[in-house]
């Protein structure tokens, strides 16, 4: 089978092991282990990603469905980052991994003082191709992330525990650490199509 | 909550839906059952059929996926017909559902002969809106589907018992009654964003 009929495989096979992985467990810390080394792999390689998943927009950094569980259970996205395009202090309110798969991101996670104001949790962190960072409740829930490569798009495959497009979650005001309720959206109304096998299945008739 | 916010709803309830029928079934008749009052639901009203799984192609039926459960166990296909376009008589391997959601649809079954040949099983069937129609080995495999409106676009919501991308099966020489293997692609690489829940979620933010 010519690899160009089925570029987006690797996808595929992520969301099947996704997928199988959530329908055999329920315990967070062996969905974060087992789900990294799925993430590992995937990001192994990135000319599965289709180009519509890949465009940064001028104004702010993207983010791409690529498949969400029907169940709820897990989604994964691809966050597309323009020169100097940085999120707002947030937390997800649910377990999270972040892939690196062109490019390179910078954060800063943050640990909430008894007062409500934020202090910095640990050094600045740098991903790069190839690296997994985990976030959640249970590790450290709030950070900041950026693009950090000053002149290039950046982009990092996230996979969370439900689907983040329904999820309240928080920002956060830098100076007074006051939390504002927010839910994030995605950046495109379709997702890319996973499931055409027919190149692949016609090459093996007869 | 505004509804155009969410106009994709039923498609999202549906897919839900019958990702729970086969999470805890696994007879054909009960899928097929069920199935069909989930799907009665979904064709009951068209406003949340996407705009890119409804444009005709000049020549050729269209098959715009609309979601494929990881797992292999069903598919929803919109097919969209354009005037006088016809399928060639096929069968299909697996159970699938037909439900027609805009425009008139017209059949033909068949059966086979001990010689191979082809024999017309029944009448003539006509799906009006709102109607389903069943297809598989157990209820009769072999059909032949076009648009029944000479001069407008038709478009039929079809359900199967597997992803159909990935399906081996047969095309009938209409004087031989000769099998040809084949599998059906999709017309689109993308599929509809089912997931964005973002505009409804921030509406019951405080
Ligand atoms: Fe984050
Ligand atoms: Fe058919
Ligand atoms: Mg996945």
């Amino acid at each position: 089978m010519n690899n160009q009929l089925d570029s987006i495989a690797p996808l595929r096979e992520f969301v099947i092991g996704m997928t199988n992985l959530v329908s055999h467990e329920s315990v967070e810390q062996e969905l974060i282990t087992k789900g990294s080394e799925l993430l590992k792999t995937l990001i192994q390689s990135d000319s599965w990603l289709p180009e519509f998943c890949t465009i940064p927009h001028p104004e702010f950094y993207q983010q791409f469905l690529l498949h969400a569980d029907p169940l709820g259970r897990f989604s994964v996205v691809s966050f597309v980052w323009g020169p100097g395009q940085k999120t707002p202090i947030h937390d997800h309110c649910i377990w999270g991994l972040i892939g690196m798969l062109r490019g390179m991101e910078q954060g800063q996670h943050y640990k909430r003082l008894p007062s409500g104001e934020l202090e910095m949790d640990g050094p600045q962190t740098v991903l790069r191709q190839g690296d997994i960072e985990v976030v959640g409740p249970a590790v450290g829930d709030i950070h900041v992330v950026s693009n950090a490569i000053p002149d290039k798009t950046s982009i990092s495959i996230h996979v969370y525990g439900a689907n983040i497009g329904a999820v309240k979650r928080h920002t956060y005001d830098p100076i007074t650490g006051k939390p504002k309720k927010f839910v994030s959206g995605y950046s495109s109304q379709q997702v890319p199509n996973l499931w055409d096998r027919s190149a692949e299945i016609r090459a093996s008739l007869n």
